[in-house]
Order: C-alpha cells, then structure tokens, then sequence
C-alpha cells in the first residue's frame, strides 16, 4: 500500500480481505474473462467459433495484465474495451471472437451481479454467525433483571436477556431482508446493446437462439436474468440492496448506541472488551472508551447515504441507459458491503466479549 | 379548509381523499378508542372490568372530541392523556377502566401499525391497478418498433411495448417488497412501558394471562405482534416500510423521465395526456408542457427523504425508547404514503391516456 | 381545521402564526396581485396601459378569492393562470392588461424569493432572542463547575458556562450563515419565459427598457435580481437556503441531545422546563421526561431530508428550466422554515427555562 | 497500487495528485509531528522543555515510520498514540517530551483543519480557473441565437452565451460559498481534553499561559480556533464545508445535464471534447457519447451523501465530544474534497473544448 497517496480506509482499516479481493481490479477482470469464455463457449456450440479459437481463448483467460489495459485505457476512455484488446492481442488465435455480438454491459452487469451475490452470501453468513451469539447471550442474561430506560429515564425493570433479544430480532428481519434481496438481484442477462438481444440473434440465424447463449453463460454464474432488460439490470435493484444494508446499519446502530449509553458511568451496566494492552486516551489512560460502538454508529451512517446515491441512479436514468451510474457505483457498491461487513464484524466481537458487571444491574423486580 | 393558513398540500392537492382520511386526527382518535374497547373487553373477561362499565365505555367510545382534548392536552403536554380524560368524562362509570395496565405505546403503535397496514393494502391495490394498465398497453405497443437510446444517443431499435415492460417490470419488483413490508410489519402489542407486559400480568394475576388480553386486541385489528417489544414496535420497520416506499418513487420517477424526455421534441414519440380545457403555459398556450410527469419527479424526491429520516430515528433510538422519533413521524408516515399514492395515481392517468405518435415512432428494423 | 382529514402537524403543532399566514394561500395571491399591481405601474408609466386600467387593477387586487380560482384550475391546471381569470373577472376593465409580457415566473418567484427573505427575517430575529437568552446563562453558570464528557465518559472538569457557550458558538455560524443566504438570495426578476426579458422589450419598444419595469417591480418588495435569469431564479439558492437551516438543526440537534443527556438521572445535572400540570407518563406519571428536547431531536431530522431534495432540484432541472421542482418546493420550503422556527422556539424556552441541579453539578476542580 | 484489493477509485481514477497527496497518511504523521514540534517550541520558550529535547524532538521530526507505528497500534488500538511511540523512540533523548499536556485532537483537529483549509484554496484556485473559461466562452458565444427550452419543449430564443452565463453564475455563489466556510472554519486549538485548556495551564503555572502556546502552534499552520472548544473544533463545521462542496456539485450537475442533453441528436446543439483515439461503445463505436458530462452527473450525486454524513455526526455528537464521528470522516472528508476537484476538472476540460455545432443551433431571433 502505497501511504504517500489516498488511501481508503476500506482498503485497509474497514471490511474483510475477502471482500476486498472479490471487489478488486484483478478479480473484476478475471471474471469479465470467465465471461467471455462461457460466451464463446455458448458461441462456439452455435458454430460461431472453431474450436482451436475457444481453447485460445481459454488458454489465455488467466493473463489478466492491469498495467496494459490501463496504458490502453488512457487513450480510449473505455476500461472495458481496453481489457479485450489485452486479450485479443494475448489469445492471437481466439482473440478476434472475443466479445462476439455483445456489449459491455453484458459481460459487466453479469460480473457485477456475481460479485453483489457473492457478497450478500457472505454477509448472510456473517449475519447468522452474529445471530448465534446474540442467541447464546440472550439465553445466558435472560433472567438477569436490570432497568428499562424510556426517555433515558428508568421506567421499569426488564432482563438484560430480553433487551439483547430485541436487537437480534431486528437482525433477523434484515435477515429476512438481505434474502428477499439476494431473491430479487436478477442480471441483465446476454442482451446486447438495449436488451433486444439482436446482435446474438442476428450471428446465430434468429430463431430465438441468442436464449442459449444466455442460459448458458449465467449457469456459469449462478444467475437468473430479469424477463426484460435495457443496456443493464434494472438500477433500481442497487437501491433494493443498499437500503437493506442501509437496514442491517440502522439495527447495529441502535445496538451500538445502547452499548455505548450503559458503558456510560451513570448507567455503568455494560462494558465492551477492552485489550489488555489497549489505551483508554493519550491524556486519560484510565479511561474505557467504547470506541467500538462508536465506530459502528460512525461507519453505520455511511449506508443510508450510499443507498441516497444508489436512488438517485436509479430515478434518473433516462431511456435505455445512461452512463450517469458508472463512476460513483465503483465507490458504493464495495464500500456499503464493506462497510457493513465491518460493523458485523465488530458487533460479534462487541456481544461475544460483552463485560456485563452484574453487581451493578439488578434492580429489585416489580 | 383555512387558506389563510399554511395548508399542507398533501391535505388538498396531493394524494387521495381516502388516505387523508385514515391520517385525520378524527381516525386516529377513533382507532385509539377502539383499542380502548378492545383492551377493555379482554379485561372484563378476566373480571378486572365490570360488565356495566364495559357497556358505558362501549357507549361512548364514537363520541371523539377534538376540541375538548386539544385544551387539556395543552395544559398537559400530552396527547394520548388528554384523550383519555376526555373519554372518561364521558364514560362516567366505565371511565376510570379505560387504559388499564396499558402504556400510551400500546394504543398508539396498535393504531399505527393498523393505519399503515391499511394504506399498504390501499397501495397495493392501486400498483396493481397500475400494473394492469401497463399490462395492456404493453400488449398494445409489442411490436411497434422504436429507436433505444443509451447516452440520450440512438442506439438500436426496440419496440415502445417492450420500453414499457421494463417499466412494469420495476413496479413488479416494488409489488414483491410491499408485500414483503406488509408481511413483516409487526406490532408492538400489548406490552406496557418497557415491553415485558409486567403491568397487565400484575392486574391479571400473573401466569401469562396478558397474552390473552393482546391476542385478543390484535385480533381485532388483524395484527401480529413481533415477539420481543420495547416501549414500541422496532423502528426500524418505518424505515423498512419508507425505502419500500421510495423504491415505488425510483420505479415511477424513471418512468415519468423518459416520457418527460420522449415528449421533447427532439424525440417526439409520445406524449401525456392533455385535457381539452388545459393551457400550455402563461406566456406560451401553444406548447404541450409533461407537467403530469414532472409532478411524479418532483413529488419522488420526497420518499429517499423521508426514508432517510426514518433511518435515524431507527439508529438513535435508545434503550426501551426515547422519544425523539414522533415529530418527524407525523409528518413522514403520512406523507410518504399520500406521496406514493399520488405518483402511483398520476403515473396511472398518464400510461392510460398516453399520446403515441406512431408516424414519428418507427424505425426501420435491422 | 377539519380533523376528518389530513391536517400537516406543521398547520397547527410545529411553527408560528406568522410563518404560517406568510406560507398560506392566502398570502401567495395577495403577493401575485401585488406584483401584478407594481407591473402595471411600471408599464402605465412606459405607456402601455391607460391609467383608467392601472386605477381599475388597483381597485381590485384585494379581492382574492381562492374558491373561484380553484375551481378554474380544475379545468386548465395552472393555478397561476387561474388567478389571473379571476382578477381580470373582477377588473373589468383593466383585467385584459393584467400579466402584460409575464411568463408565470415573473410572478412566482418574486414573490416566493420574497416570501423567503420574510421568513429568513423572522428567522434571523428569533436567532438572535435565543442568542440573548444563551448569553445570560452563559454568564450565570460561566463559574459553575461540572464534569465534562468524552465518549459519555467522565474526563476533566469544565464549567456549565462554557458548555453553554459552546452551543452560543454554533449558533453565532448559524447567524451568520443566514445573514450569508439571504444576501445571496437573488430572484428572476421580470425577465419573462428564458430570462431575456424579450416580451417586455417588443412591448416597450426595445432600448433596455424591460429594466425599468424590473426595477419597480422589485424595489416593492426589496428584491434584488441575479445577473443572469433563466425561467426561474437559480434552484441552487433553495439548497443554499434549506442546507444552513439544516445547519440551524445541526446545531440545536446537539445542544438538545446533551441536554437529554444530561437530564438522565445518571448524570442528574439538568433538566428542561417542566409545566406544573404538565404529566410525565401515561403509565408512570412521577417521570419527567425531555420532551421538549426530544421534539427538537425529532424535527431537526428533517431540514437535511429537505435539504436534500432542493439539492435534487437544482442539479437535475434541465436547460431553461423543468417543472420537476414545483411540487415538492411547495412542502419542503414552507415547512423547513416553519420547522426551523419550531426548534429555535423551543431551544429558547429550554434555555430560558433550564433547571440546573447546582447541588449535584460540582466536581471538584482539579 | 495493488489491484489485487480493493482500491478506491479516488486512489486512482478521480481527483487529483496534489490532494491525494494531502490525505496521505504520510502527510497526516508527517504534519501531526510538525504540531509536536510547534508544541514542544512554545513549552521550551516556557522553561518545560530543555534546549537539547527540543533539538532532538526536531532532528526526528521527518522520519515517519508508518509501519512501525501500524504494528504499535494493532495492541494499542490507538493511532496517534502509536505514532507518539514510534517517534519517542526515535528522539531518545527529547521523546518524552512530545505531547506534553496535549490530548490526541489538540493535534489532530490542527492537521485535520489545516488540510480541509488548503484543500479549500487548491480547489478555490481550480473553481477560478474554471471560471476563467467560461468568461471567455460566455463571450465567444454571447450573440449565438438559440433555442431556450422549458419543460424539454423549445420556449422562446436566447443566446448560447447567456445560457452559459447562467452556468458561472452560480459558480460564482459557489466561490462566495467556499470563501465564507473557509473564513469560518475554525480550529480546536491547543485547548486539552474537554476543550479548558487546564493541562497546559497546569504544567505552565497558570496565568493564562496556555494561549501563548496556542498562538504559537497556530500561527505556524496559518489558522484562528474557535473562542470555545470543546475536545474537537464543532463538527458543524464540517458539515458548513460539505453541504458547500455539495453545492458546487450541484452547479455542475445542472450544467453537465444540460451538456447531455443538448449532445442528443435532437437537440443536436453541442458536444463534449472527443479524443481522436476515444471509442464511442463496444458495440456501437460510431457514437459519440457524452461520458464526461455522466462523469460529471454520476460524482456529483456522492456529495450531498457525504454531507448527510456529516450532518450527523454534527447533530449526534454528545457532550464534550464522542468518537462516532471519527471513521466516517476518514471517507468523507478526503473523499468529497477530491470529488469536487474531479468534478470541477472534468467541467473545465468540457467547457474549453466544447463542441459547439453553428449550422444546427441558430434560431430565428423574435
């Protein structure tokens, strides 16, 4: 990492390597060519392609060279046509039949359709894991009684248990949520330029045959298309994801916020871990700041902000597409990911090591 | 209606007489009398109630009256209370019985849950009359071949009912998340002041006796409760049921731009519907202004708005409740939803009345 | 008020009488006729209308009547247009001279820029009587030791004073944030249907003189007109406006949350006013909830939310001008100002009215 | 850069050098030890610090040694403490002497505002420069007779200078804008924990000597504080500079729309530079698409995102200060400078090569 430049903190402080790799440059291109390949495939099945250009083709998908195709790029203005050229100019043979009837839109909104489902199964599996442990505490304080505040005034008494409780049932709705999602994330599919799929249909004689191409390329993927598309998916399905991530920010936020309520003296119930060798602050060692919630309730707020962007995308986009989406989706399609990746992340931490100092919560029951 | 006055125009202009209806103060206090009676009847058949004071309670549960409410309410601060007291003087045997063991939350979330299921079923019943249309002029238009149009540049040709479709095709998308909004949007329940219903089991002897009186309550209200409550029903679902909302406004928003921009005469393919009697412009009669479009995109901006608001009173909500959510949600629930309704009913007239201008459509298929 | 419907909390609960008449109906055409009125000054005085016709003009501009226009809108759907049909019903003789070379912005947004810098006025004097009140308290407690706070945590002393003070610094932005809009709040002027003031010219016989009629039109109303126009005054000027009160909301947002903090019994060091009548709970009336600073909480949230819709407005309204601004300026204008009004009208009566618990306060200085 | 990871776009495709550089973290360490410096000067000219501590604390003052401090802050769980570490180590005879009486934000808010200060000057210079161009289009077009639209339907005739006008007129508010948030954007100051001062106080004797310090410290970074602190500058400022940068994206959001527009064949009036090599779409590389003016469109939207963010953080912030502003402003604050600058730089290179199309554009003047 280079420190002499920007860097940003989801590159490094915030989010998981996984979904920073899934989220790279290399990946992407490794998957627009994994792209390519099913398509020649599908291609050459319709004797579109010989078949010693489908095996150069494959032979050279795995020469991803990011360096070249940014040279390429400069001068085109167009990072994807950029990458085929990097690869026709690999595979000499093949290389011609790269891309054959498509546009970039097909081989770039079925990667990214991948990449947003693969993220959501791993934050669902993220989210059980949470959920686990809520679960285990929530059975471990469900009789230990303490105040319930209304107001931030004591009102009457609950268990700790029962509290706990309540924000693991929000996650399960944003459980709910995040599958109702992952249901509906549908991909444009191998439609072409306005999701007529003429330019498939045209190479393969009509006859409705560009559906086999399709079908063959997104069982590669694990997707399903949307019965009708433009130039790509429907925009407004990265609102559908992002609110609900916006959803999943608002549960651990309100979480969070309590911690970091009852961490305070006055309340003095809840602690979050500390390390044994963490500093409280560089003028007051001696305090135990609940600096993890707070992250949480900082990154948390990112998400709603995301999802604005993402609405806006979708609104605006005139006729059968326009570009007005491309630059800031690069920002918040990984970044809500891995943001809330990261607060889950920190959440579990946070309820797993809960310091629960028992001597000061009872309250005498009603 | 006082114009002499700042009147809202989602008290006039905007949205139907039916939701403004639901959202009158005069229902609200209605719908909390019937939790009243509700609550009442369970608690008479645990014995708590006499059955004339059921009756007397029964008697003048219709006799809401504003007026009297509003000068006690500003002696006491306290909306909800000042009901109360309003109904007990006029229940004078039953009185002293209204709100027994209950916490202000029990009545209010009951009857808000209850209005914002019933403007969910109005609004579904309004997309799908919606849907409908679409579903007709889509069949009309199938193969009336038309230019697409990706950077507002032509592109390839596709047909005007396929360009609809898409369209359609959103709305389906919202039609799932509404039902899915409408299938998770709990209720509080009857629950007291921190959600344990430790006042009601008191009253009724413990034993788990208040689950009667709730089942009892929500029955008549056809609501389920979630299975944890705090002082109310998670907030997070007002934001689950906004973003819906908004998801609506994103689907119609784009819509209503295309036509705003096929109706330029530049493109000059369709136009809205025009009545006989309509003026163009003050200065300028002769031009054919898409002012029905441009209210959908003025009026969708709203929803990510009041979602966002919806967002914040979930994340910083703390412990059993505070109350910094209920301003903001007199003004965001109801007028999100009149909102909705208006752009949904707009975008029905114009897709019904739509002007197609099939000289200028066609272009010569591929 | 008709309670049977409908009724915006910000008709009748948040914001003063004043705000609320300036935003009526009402209102709105008084101001249209007056500008109306200064118009045929100006062009009486270029030769354009006979004086007989200003006299008659004159005579009737105070005969609004909204039922009649209203009912002339329902055929034509442009409220303007439908205000002029009425007047010129009623000047008969110079009602054909009435809106001579206008386009309906000329109009409207003299008047609206108008209304603005009115509310900004009344604004800015409320500002600064919560100013006052900031001041006086500041120097009451400026010696009164407590506990300041980091992470909700105690950290070093403080005093109440200089706490306060804080919030006074602020606002002292605010103050001159809004001093800043309304300097820079410049309306269209009388430029007619793109900002050329070319009607006004072929009618007065060239030669620059549409600057005259200008110059009267907004000497009445102490406006001054940007450079340049198109059919509108610049929408950016509405995000200008509505992003500082949103500041106005940032700051009480913060002095609000501290107080609520604050008035926890674990802190225990202050409280809000708190009526002698007032109730703290339907359930649990000895609490002494902090409702006002709750509500504040609550409506500041959604000066943002307007704030981004005007932002909306401005960067997507296409060339000349679109109409996707209109109906949503017609709620997010009126209530973030009547929203604003509301929490600087409570701040002060929580400051003015402050409870400070001097005995638990003191920590001992260092 | 290792595109095997997450990268964001602003570390490479948007903004510029020199403020990727600024909001490097060598930058943020190499000017936090500047502080140290300025620190440890105005405790030595107080007697605290030995001569040869100070020459010592100074000879280190240039070796950053991010990783080292990274490893430090992995126990610690505290970045700027780390970095203390690490530097201590290094100036072995002086170290101990770094930070003295400082709490972590005495010099981080110093860093933080002298970077959003000059940040605001680089990018005042690009919105000037900018702004130069457009004069001289403004008057190379000023008598070019064009259609002037309203609602997307051709109105009435205005020259393409005038139109363009418009444009830097509201850049002009914007440039007014940024020099009155850079006026106020004051910093923290040398103030302590809770914003009193009283550990520098303490540590000098009294007397008032802790404003020497910070006269020093700040004289040295060109800034002013505030006359209150709290433990930060008030992140109200923060949201004064976003929602500034917001407006700004909202003048170029509206001119770049327009741009689109206008480039559509139906209009067909002007077109955004095209480099010779430049491919119009992979499938389609006849077309000329306006990518800069969607560039422009697609950026822009992310600024009032991150202005809601700060908006919070401002609104929420507890007492003397809390750390759940920290992470966000980490992406927010860099992020929205640099898009800014990608956006005013885009709109500089389309408004200097702005293709204009003479034959198509004129219309008949009135």
């Amino acid at each position: 990492m280079d420190h002499r430049s920007y860097v940003s903190p989801f590159s490094w402080r915030y989010g998981c390597e996984e979904l920073r790799s899934l989220f790279s440059e290399q990946t992407r291109r490794t998957l627009w060519r994994a792209v390519w390949v099913a398509l020649a495939e599908a291609q050459a099945a319709q004797g579109l392609i010989e078949r010693d250009e489908l095996d150069d083709i494959r032979a050279h998908a795995g020469e991803v060279d990011i360096d070249a195709a940014l040279a390429i790029e400069r001068e085109i203005h167009h990072d994807l046509m950029a990458e085929i050229r990097v690869f026709a100019s690999q595979a000499q043979r093949g290389g011609g039949k790269i891309h054959l009837g498509a546009t970039s839109m097909d081989i770039e909104d079925t990667v990214e359709t991948y990449r947003l489902r693969r993220a959501l199964s791993l934050l669902g599996a993220q989210l059980r894991a949470l959920l686990d442990v809520f679960g285990r505490q929530v059975v471990r304080y469900a009789d230990l009684v303490c105040m319930g505040y209304t107001h931030l005034q004591p009102a009457e008494p609950t268990t700790l248990g029962y509290r706990l409780a309540s924000y693991a049932q929000d996650l399960l709705v944003d459980d709910a949520q995040l599958r109702f999602v992952f249901e509906h994330l549908t991909t444009k599919g191998m439609r072409g330029a306005v999701g007529t799929a003429a330019t498939y249909e045209r190479l393969a004689g009509f006859g409705g045959r560009s559906a086999e191409i399709e079908a063959h390329v997104l069982e590669r993927f694990g997707l399903r298309a949307g019965e009708i598309s433009t130039q790509t998916y429907p925009r407004k399905l990265d609102y559908l994801l992002l609110s609900a991530l916006a959803g999943v920010g608002a549960s651990l936020s309100k979480f969070a916020m309590d911690v970091r309520m009852l961490a305070s003296p006055g309340f003095g119930e809840l602690g979050e871990p500390f390390g044994s060798k963490q500093v409280g602050s560089s003028s007051m060692p001696f305090k135990q700041n609940p600096i993890m919630c707070e992250r949480i309730d900082s990154l948390a707020r990112l998400l709603p902000a995301y999802a604005d962007v993402a609405w806006q995308n979708s609104a605006t986009n005139v006729l059968e597409r326009t570009l007005d989406d491309s630059a800031n989706r690069r920002v918040t399609l990984p970044e809500a990911l891995l943001c809330t990746d990261e607060i889950v992340s920190i959440a579990r931490r946070v309820i797993e090591g809960l310091r629960v100092d028992e001597r000061r919560i009872p309250v005498a029951a009603p």
